[in-house]
């Protein structure tokens, strides 16, 4: 390795709080970012056992030389409560997945989960604005989605979930805040949509099928998976299969990582901007 | 630079514990030594405020990643109530620079000042044993270098320090458990030593003249500073202009991170071992 950072007394921590911690990547991913920017810091593990979160956490940010947190499961929603103020993003999805220091020594938290989604098909060079989506999962991811999705101007969003109430909370919580979109649970007939995206758990474990139906495909229809896998996620494989635009787990967090940053070192943000 | 450490989820935590903390060159010193003997591991440097201090620092060792300490200014005493168990130069010093988890979670906590400088004259090839020492300073470093200096089985200490009470009260501390090495206030006749050390601050500011009166001295005469500056202190001075073998306060920070590097790391150990 010839590009590791060096750690010194004004070393600024950022540190990534789970139980468990080692298979998290972000030390890795956004250690070599500061080392790339130019920046003294690094992002370090903190493995905070469960039954001692709410003990650890206030003291961790104490420490004066920390500047930010990621959180991993199982702790997003258990953060919420340690910010001094939250994202349009965090407050909809009711969990947290990155805080700041700010200036004046309060915490922001916000969730990227979504506009990693959105950032990652920018890149890709896909307008999101006015299109007609189809949403898998109304669950954290989802809820994520649905609102960077209304956020970044889409005009209706269908949203598909065995839990019905879940799908109803999370309309309810969504149009607050974003009157112009149109957002209503998925019917029968799934024709008339320009843009799926799958925010369930389908898809993660070999033999999962697609994760409902989706009618019929053109080549313009944009199709985004929040599944990570090595192999293309059937959804991914069926979109690719009719020429259509993706937008993989992968790409997502990519593109998570970049929003991140960008709250991170606000001077590094290349484009775009975090929700709220 | 081109052997920074690859930060990971498995990455084990170590910390520097300050208030202020941007001054401290442990970070840079003990993750270059990680790197070098392919341990996973960084010191990372943390600001600790000192009012926060008696309720983070249970939170960090809760840290179940985090596997030990070092304690700097203003800390090394608030540190004793944390420490399950302590070694004999911790005890006698009152005080901690170094903490340890062990492999049931407990934490040891010990004082490397003084086999830091027991080290560095290791190293340089000087006999302890039968030596006849005049220490200056009875403080902190002071008597962490009397308890490295009688474990190294030095025969007589003599010591100078304008705090008799602070003398009298380390020479008991220290006969409970050196009971064979013959300890005392130094009188007036300081010639029967062969061995000088300076564990007073005095020689940290321009215009410092010698710590005290100190005899004659011969080319068998060690002579130790605890004064770390980029011009040899006056005794340092006097010493080589007489021949004399010297251990500096350089010398002596070297070998205290090579010791306590054996006591985070014990497979590391080159030589020697930690007090108690």
């Amino acid at each position: 390795m010839n590009s590791g950072p060096k750690l010194t007394g004004a070393t600024r921590l950022y540190a990534i709080i789970g139980d468990p911690i080692v298979q998290v990547r972000s030390p890795e991913v956004y250690t070599e970012q500061f080392v790339a920017l130019g920046v003294n810091a690094v992002l370090i593990p903190a493995h905070v056992p469960a039954k001692m979160f709410d003990t650890v956490i206030p003291a961790l940010l104490a420490l004066a030389n920390l500047d930010g947190l990621l959180v991993t499961v199982p702790f997003k929603v258990r953060m919420l409560p340690f910010a001094t103020r939250l994202s349009t993003s965090a407050t909809i999805v009711g969990a947290i997945n990155a805080m700041r220091r700010e200036a004046d020594g309060s915490w922001s938290g916000d969730m990227f989960d979504g506009i990693g989604f959105v950032r990652a098909a920018e890149r890709k060079g896909e307008r999101l604005r006015g299109r007609r989506v189809l949403l898998f999962g109304a669950g954290g991811a989802g809820s994520a989605i649905a609102c960077a999705l209304a956020d970044a101007g889409v005009s209706s969003i269908r949203i598909v979930d065995p839990d019905s109430g879940r799908v109803r909370d999370l309309i309810g919580r969504l149009h607050k805040t974003f009157a112009a979109c149109d957002i209503a649970p998925a019917g029968l007939d799934r024709g008339d949509v320009d843009m799926i995206v799958n925010a369930s758990p389908v898809g993660m474990q070999p033999g999962d099928g697609m994760p409902g139906a989706v009618g019929q495909l053109t080549p313009d229809t944009l199709v985004g998976d929040v599944v990570i896998s090595d192999s293309p996620t059937p959804l991914i494989e069926h979109a690719t299969r009719h020429g259509c635009p993706t937008v993989t787990g992968r790409d997502l967090h990519a593109g998570q990582s970049e929003a991140i940053m960008g709250f991170f070192v606000p001077a590094s943000r290349p484009i775009g901007r975090s929700l709220s």
